[in-house]
């Protein structure tokens, strides 16, 4: 097989690192080995990069191996050899015949594959969230019924949720191209505009990107707007932007798959006082939270100082405050909600994000990616924190 | 609350239509009630569009209700009585502090819900594919431990095989969509262009359009060059075209999340003589392949006319030649794939894959998305089946 040229985006050496974490977890809960279903965690492990998810496919992990070995769909198995770290051997491809076939699919492939190495009859831990369906599972304990199993969900997203130097470097480029595509779409927003000019505007500054490089994984931006602003996730219409209008934007540049989230509020001509004075209260209370985010304090902490700041301006933040974020954005771990205990150490990148959503009368939203240091916060966008007015 | 102003996309008659086939699934299982996960599937029975499928949700629809009963999380509950076409007591927001909660989430509240509404010793189906993990059903089923539950996974799929008038009209406006994005970015690729330059154009033009509607769900084209061709699932990178370079292209325009995909090939240079044999190959195996596609006739036998016309010049195509497409793309039903015993009935809609991965030499895809018709296959693009060249 001819080699391809995609460059590897870390270096094996952390790749082996990141292992290293997960087999420290998988000896601690006596597994022979893991089953890894997130796409996101794969490509942690690996570096394996493809839109293959929708259909069956696993990483097998052994406690005592060396490199992991990759089951996925033959015709994916050539971006795997491109992208993984691993040797050409431990990529697998499952054969195309299993797909859209009704009576044998993949996961009678992966376990007879775990059967051929030994696996048959060992301790294993399974990922049992999102990749891995109610069905799979069904399927998985018939066809491995030696097999002691235990839930291994979400071990590997906590091992991701401190960042190494290169991760991090992904995540401020992120934020590069965050702060490019805001201000591109800030720009782009005014009266009489189509709503979707604006959005061809911003997916292309994500992809184009500011300078040497641009988002190869682009995600869809959030950017409702007039009274579609009280939800969060919808996108633009076929409209135009009219005066008066309110604009909710989130948005965030990928880097290698690392995402930095960014948003800010619009006003398509003047503001209302009720939206400017809500507006000052979420960016009060943002920086109030800020200061809650540095090592030994819990993620709880940041979501109750916002609250503390916004809650005798008459207002209620009922959603969370943020979350951890990096590969392809949420990680469900840290939470910045009230009662989280997690303890912020150095090198945890999350995304706060102060959306109000609820409010009856209007709605904003202001949003940061940032990285916990020695010292407390810092954010990786430059963004000015304002309510942008587009006349 | 206020009344939002996204105009409903299908009338509300064909959401009832699409409830009722779905009722007569469930009467002949003998079911009370089903719980639907697939955010595509909840899209297709009540019109509700948002990101949320993420954190837990369902779709509960009762054998003798009549409208179906939408849970999800309170922060979209907004969208949802926006966009679905149900009466705003039959949206429910599962409340924020279960969100990135570790002692209770979503699923909590939804099965507390049922047993508020006599579902809890009841007759249940359940969908187990994607959108419900093994996680999640290991929850359902220790919290309704009355319930009898039954495996309903694809039976809505399936019932979205056959498109209605109006859906068939999203298809075709999609199409048009996918000829203006193809357009474009053929025209983009060139000697010495950044390949993200031309990924800005194509994200673009699809959320632009040609005309007076564009897509507001732009998803990210596959768009390999140089040696990449080999692996069908890859983005652009930060470099330049190179003459000689293979480029493959595939992408969907969408409206109101029908998409319509389309595949075309390109070279960067003059093609080599390889490459031409092959796209003369793959372009007479689609000529031929379309011929077999009519009321009657069987899906697998589409996928062994491909295989006539290419297997006696030497190449073989070990995938599959395409699937159902609909909404948000595939659909996991009927497969363009030696065996299927899909029988082709009118008002089908699929997207015939011609794609040449597996190749050593070169490597070209070349699709459409076709509508089954009374007399055989109408194309809904209209992009010259070429290989483009781009010097």
């Amino acid at each position: 097989m001819r080699p391809m040229k995609t460059p590897p985006v870390f270096e094996k050496q952390e790749y082996l690192a990141r292992l290293s974490k997960t087999r420290v977890e998988m000896d601690g809960r006596g597994l022979d080995a893991v089953m890894i279903f997130s796409p996101s965690n794969i490509y942690y492990l690996t570096g394996y990069s493809a839109g293959s998810g929708y259909v069956p496919q696993a990483l097998l992990v052994k406690l005592d191996g060396d490199e992991p070995i990759l089951l996925t769909r033959a015709m994916d198995a050539y971006t795997a050899t491109d992208t993984a770290f691993m040797s050409e051997e431990n990529v697998i491809g499952i054969p195309e015949a299993l797909i859209g076939n009704s009576e044998k699919d993949g996961f009678d492939f992966i376990t007879d594959h775990m059967k051929g190495i030994g696996l048959g009859n060992r301790k294993i831990g399974v990922e049992m969230g999102a990749g891995f369906s109610a069905a799979n599972w069904v399927k998985v304990q018939s066809l491995l019924p030696d097999v002691t199993f235990s839930d291994f969900s979400s071990v590997v997203t906590w091992v991701r949720l401190i960042k190494s130097p290169a991760e991090i470097q992904c995540m401020r480029e992120a934020a590069l191209l965050s702060d490019h595509a805001m201000k591109t779409l800030v720009a782009a927003i005014g009266p009489g505009v189509l709503q979707r000019e604006a959005g061809a505007r911003v997916l292309a500054a994500l992809a184009r990107g500011p300078g040497d490089f641009g988002s190869s994984d682009v995600k869809h931006p959030s950017v409702p707007a007039g009274v579609r602003v009280r939800a969060p996730h919808l996108s633009w219409t076929d409209g135009a932007y009219t005066p008066g209008d309110p604009v909710n934007i989130e948005l965030g540049g990928a880097r290698h798959r690392y995402f930095a989230g960014l948003s800010r509020s619009v006003s398509v001509g003047q503001p209302t006082q009720e939206r400017l004075d809500l507006h000052s209260a979420v960016l009060e209370g943002m920086e109030r939270a800020a200061e809650k985010v540095r090592p030994g304090n819990l993620c709880g902490e940041v979501f109750d100082a916002f609250q503390s700041v916004i809650a005798p301006r008459g207002y209620t933040k009922t959603s969370r405050l943020g979350y951890s974020i990096g590969i392809d954005w949420l990680e469900e771990t840290a939470s910045l909600q009230h009662g989280d205990k997690t303890v912020f150490v150095p090198d945890m990148t999350m995304h706060m994000i102060c959306g109000m959503w609820e409010e009856e009368r209007t709605s904003c939203v202001l949003s940061e990616t940032f990285l916990v240091t020695e010292n407390g916060i810092e954010f990786l966008a430059n963004t000015p924190r304002e309510l942008f007015v587009r006349e």
